[in-house]
């Protein structure tokens, strides 16, 4: 049997289910999961802010071991590298069709009949396709990797929503070295694009979080200059670190429109503004299209992220991201049957990842 | 004697005076100026919407031939091509000096202490730096290039204006062709814009512009379908022009706000949006941070060119840009002395080019 966990309605307790053992068929994959951390779109979706097909199996940050491949499954990962049963593997959450104009246009994330781990109604002939379960079934076109050894699970499981985020955004940003980067908001994302921004070389990596602990965290992170988000404080760091020009590079990361507004604001002439933290209903946000023509901002919304951007997140993590204490962002860890107990933890504790692990159980 | 005209005050008739002639010195070069285009920029500055230092020479879209060079002056063109005593030339308007922060970061165009021409304060001791003159002395730093046998003196003029700006447009869109490209405002930039995105392969040319007459002439430059500037008309075309999509890059030269907001509304996931009509003030516009996420646009301001971008404008002015009536944009042609005139006829035709000529003045 395989053990799921099904989310009905916003705010109601989750519901522990068994469903018989599935084969996987054709090019699927079967995976034992090993680790299932929770991300903010979960919690939107658990409280209600954000609204999906139910039931479902929530959950999208997963890490497993291969447990069965199909007849026609590759034994290979997307990067080329051979798999066999009991390889450590993580994969995209989007999966394109390959056919839509979005895929053909190198937008997989933007697919027009994506399917997405954690994000979709049970189908009860294929009900596993989420991450609060002990299996997963990989669909044919999912795009996998081997985790590398040094990757631990807890560390595994949020490359393929944050870590491999970042990696698109930064990839988006271009060039690092020797830029100044400015990340508004030291959650999950922010911390970890510090210390890839670091990594890659930039030049100054500044944070503006209103909460002292998670400035210290970003510090941790690879941060050589944080503030609050008081708009002075924020700008007279930058101008303390950017000689008064503003920052090369800007990730808005806190999902607030008072921060677009900042990131529109503190980026220096011809520099970029990454928005990426708003993927719930926000108030506008308004611009001057003169100060944005007259100062060539370069903005980029940018949502989800490419497969090439997880395969770079797991790179990051087995490399330099050794140097950062990522481990100590899964702060506590949960069996399937205790969801409910680690969600309250998760809304109770924005900053730090929550896990869920089926080992657990036993 | 070189002979110039002044412009002192908003409103006020120009001046004509006259200098001793000037000898380049060290790198300078002095040209007879050919031609110089009147921009929107000098109507600004003459109806007193834009403010800048005066006395100074207006004028910054000249063509002329190359009179006398300095002892140090290069006799080679930015691009490496030998010129003599009447070669014609252009050059790129602002002059970078090279060290600055921004000239260091290959934005020139935004150097921390650029000269331009036609937009400095008179010099008692250099005072030719500006278009409506019969002389102008080109500084040493300045990037000229030779014009091509086949590119008139009316067609070389606004050059270095429109449509090294459009070639920069089209240069931040990246890929063109097999894109829809629609472009928001038919004026000279407009028009150029849609002879550059056809001649670059665009698989769709929509405009949006308020006159027919505009429409038409778009159409002679190679849009392949109008509209006016009514939000259904516009929806409406480029639904059916990109199966519903949006278009893949949007150009904004109308320079108002609704137009900047338009732009938004109208790009497809993944599209891009170009800004770069609002040079002067405009209510603000709003947008909703959620959408410009998950939509994934990226939304770059332009202003002014990279010199690059001149020489790409000659060259496809020379090339495929000779399929389109280029030359039907310059309208009309002035003497020096009947600059006031000429002025009034460009506020008058905001969608033509008026030219003045010095050696009308015989």
């Amino acid at each position: 049997m395989s053990r799921a966990v099904l989310f009905t309605r916003a705010q109601e307790p989750f519901r522990v289910v068994d469903y018989p053992d599935p084969e996987p068929m054709g090019g699927e994959i079967r995976v034992r999961i090993r680790c299932c951390t929770i991300c903010r779109s979960d919690l939107h979706t658990h409280s209600g802010r954000r609204v999906q097909p139910s039931p479902t199996i929530l959950g999208h940050e997963i890490t497993g071991r291969i447990d069965a491949f199909g007849p026609d499954a590759r034994r290979v990962d997307a990067a080329g590298q051979p798999a066999e049963i009991g390889t450590r593997v993580t994969w995209a959450i989007a999966v394109g069709c390959g056919d839509c104009f979005y895929c053909q246009d190198d937008l997989p994330q933007k697919c027009e009949k994506p399917f997405k781990f954690g994000h979709t109604q049970v189908d009860p002939q294929r009900p596993l396709g989420g991450g609060l379960a002990d299996t997963v079934m990989l669909t044919p076109l999912t795009q996998w990797f081997c985790v590398p050894d040094s990757v631990s699970d807890s560390m595994a499981a949020p490359a393929n929503c944050a870590t491999a985020t970042v990696a698109g955004l930064l990839r988006t940003a271009g060039t690092i070295a020797n830029r100044s980067v400015l990340v508004l908001g030291a959650g999950v994302l922010g911390v970890t694009a510090c210390a890839m921004a670091q990594s890659l070389g930039a030049s100054r990596v500044m944070v503006c979080d209103p909460s002292a602990e998670s400035q210290q965290r970003a510090r941790e992170f690879g941060a050589t200059d944080t503030s609050g988000v008081d708009p002075s404080d924020q700008r007279a760091m930058i101008a303390d670190a950017t000689a008064g020009r503003g920052a090369d590079v800007v990730l808005e990361l806190a999902g607030v429109a008072s921060s677009v507004q900042s990131a529109m604001q503190l980026a220096r002439i011809g520099g970029q503004v990454i928005l990426a933290g708003t993927v719930a209903p926000t108030p506008g946000v308004t611009f001057d299209p003169e100060q944005v023509v007259k100062r060539m901002l370069r903005i980029s919304g940018v949502h989800n992220y490419h497969p090439r951007d997880l395969r770079a997140a797991l790179d990051f993590l087995a490399g330099p991201g050794r140097a950062y204490p990522f481990e100590s962002l899964v702060s506590r860890r949960y069996a399937l049957a205790e969801v409910d107990a680690a969600f309250s933890d998760a809304h109770a504790h924005p900053g730090v990842r929550i896990a869920v692990m089926p080992q657990l159980e036993a």
